[in-house]
């Protein structure tokens, strides 16, 4: 299992939080998504190496935006 | 048509819009919703006069608070 934090700005809500988790756990591979409002943190975790890029797109098709990978 | 506006407190985006529009616009009579975000102003618009402890309990489904009816 690999875990991948990214920091997600603009999260306001639950709502938000599910729509990140949604979009993010379509990706191929990924087992879980965890998100902390506070922070922004959203911490993914996957059976293989994620594609950063790919993770941008699905924050960004769910409407917000990737600001670090960590 | 009667127009009657509730200050909503709690929404902090779209998905918040959202569910407030979708649970106050099922109630009886109700032809339109608008929501303006900045302000949590919700105006509906209905074909008879609104019961206000409908309206707040709809808002409360969706998880806000009416905070004033106008």
């Amino acid at each position: 299992m690999i875990t991948t934090t990214y920091i997600v700005s603009g999260m306001t809500c639950g709502h938000c939080v599910n729509a990140v988790s949604s979009e993010v756990g379509q990706l191929p591979g990924v087992t879980d998504v965890k998100v902390n409002l506070a922070t922004g943190a959203v911490t993914v975790t996957s059976d293989t190496p994620l594609d950063d890029a790919a993770v941008t797109a699905a924050v960004d098709e769910a409407g917000y935006q990737v600001v670090t990978a960590q």
